[in-house]
């Protein structure tokens, strides 16, 4: 397990660093980001997974959310994978869609040909990812996860389907229900089959209807998000949670739509959020 | 004079918009943002005019400095131009250079060919905009000016060469010495012809030299910045000040590059900064 530093720049006393490793699970070889704050350099800390939406790599999210400044106050490091695996070995969508294929792992494990050799994001952001992190940087145990769009559908799944491993899980405009949505099943199709089963365990709302642990969970929402009604399609999330009295905290901001502006806009209060449950 | 929206995102409860105008000034179609603080709604805002660096058009600064979250605080507005004129007829390098033609306008008036007829952004700056964003928006007629390498220089020259103009000038990593750089060279010499005599008007330690009026000035320079000794050259500019007593604060940052991740971390204190004088 080594990584290899690419790149590093000073952010708000603290460090953003990009770091590529050749990943077992993906077979390929994987970059991620890291923002470690002020505090790591005295004692570990908590560490917030950030999973990106379609067509991002670990990229965006550093250079836009404008999260550092509250992770630095709040002592948090920032962990960004990229959102499928890549390289030349690594099969892409014929037609190269953005919502198949490259950048749009789905953060799920395939299991058709021929996106199952190397499309196991969901393995990949579960352990391998927080294994490597863990053994190379002054990290605590403590884990939260969070993500936008498809990277908030991943963080959904991902949490709710480990409420040990993390403490807190959040979401900006989330595909919350991707077996009732054009994205979700376009892909859950093509690497899950056509078999509607195996599709459960990577829908957030057939996750929480099972959910036994109470993991918090906090949701934005922009009601001007042009993907909102047909994409996205919180409601049914918010209704099981309501039914179990489950402790998500969904909240549709007026006016604002699916961009990173939104994201920056609330970013400080989902780290916030995250800090409570550490 | 008229313009035409091309995107809306709302941002920290205010809006970041885009729009393109016909410029008399340069001779061709461009593009700016705006991002009008919720204070806006009710009454006019003071302006903050953001000057990027080479490559960059007015995208970078508002998707990567998160400058938004302290100008909805402050109630500022701000305002970033594209780097140089723009468009299918508009002469670029012969050898697509970063650092000349397209992106690299250096915000000053050419006077030889092929860049005369379009590479006005001196002009752009000081005159065409800013009457278009008192005409178009709920501003008033308060204004600072900053930017960053390029777009440092920018400010510099252009306030300090306007002090009635501008309550306050900073600057990230400025060009402060454009005439004894290589880049500053390069480009003067294209835009302007090789008598050095006709560069000094767009160099800010000459103007520093002849200043009357003490508009504040603030800089942040990283000491990582790999372009710092060859390209950046502040020193001169600081020691005019000092032998001037002219109020110039200039702030060697220890670590910071020349990135965005710079721009970032210090952005509110330059906000802050301007809001002092308005």
């Amino acid at each position: 397990m080594t990584i290899e530093n690419i790149s590093c720049n000073k952010s708000f006393g603290g460090w953003h660093k990009q770091y590529k490793h050749q990943s077992r699970v993906l077979d390929c070889e994987m970059r991620f980001a890291i923002y470690l704050p002020p505090q790591a350099a005295e004692k570990p800390v908590p560490v917030l997974y950030w999973l990106s939406g379609l067509t991002c790599t670990d990229e965006n999210f550093m250079q836009k959310a404008g999260a550092q400044r509250m992770a630095a106050e709040l002592g948090m490091a920032i962990v960004a994978p990229d959102t499928s695996p890549r390289g030349d070995g690594v099969p892409d969508d014929a037609d190269k869609a953005y919502d198949l294929g490259l950048g749009a792992g789905f953060y799920l494990n395939a299991t058709r040909a021929p996106w199952n050799r190397h499309y196991h994001m969901f393995d990949y952001v579960v352990d391998e990812l927080p294994a490597l992190i863990e053994a190379h940087f002054p990290v605590t145990g403590q884990r939260a996860i969070s993500g936008h769009s498809m990277g908030g559908h991943g963080a959904l799944v991902i949490g709710l389907s480990h409420p040990h491993r993390y403490s807190s899980i959040s979401a900006f405009s989330p595909i919350a229900n991707p077996m009732a949505c054009p994205w979700g099943e376009k892909a859950f199709a093509a690497y899950l089959g056509e078999n509607r089963e195996h599709w459960r365990q990577y829908d957030a709302c057939e996750l929480l209807k099972l959910a036994v642990s109470e993991v918090p969970i906090l949701i934005d929402q922009g009601d001007a998000d042009t993907f909102l009604e047909q994409q996205l399609r919180p409601q049914q999330l918010v209704e099981i949670a309501g039914h179990k009295g489950y402790p998500l905290d969904f909240r549709l901001q007026p006016g604002y739509d699916h961009s990173y502006y939104f994201i920056a806009s609330f970013i400080e209060q989902h780290l916030t959020f995250h800090s409570l449950y550490f």
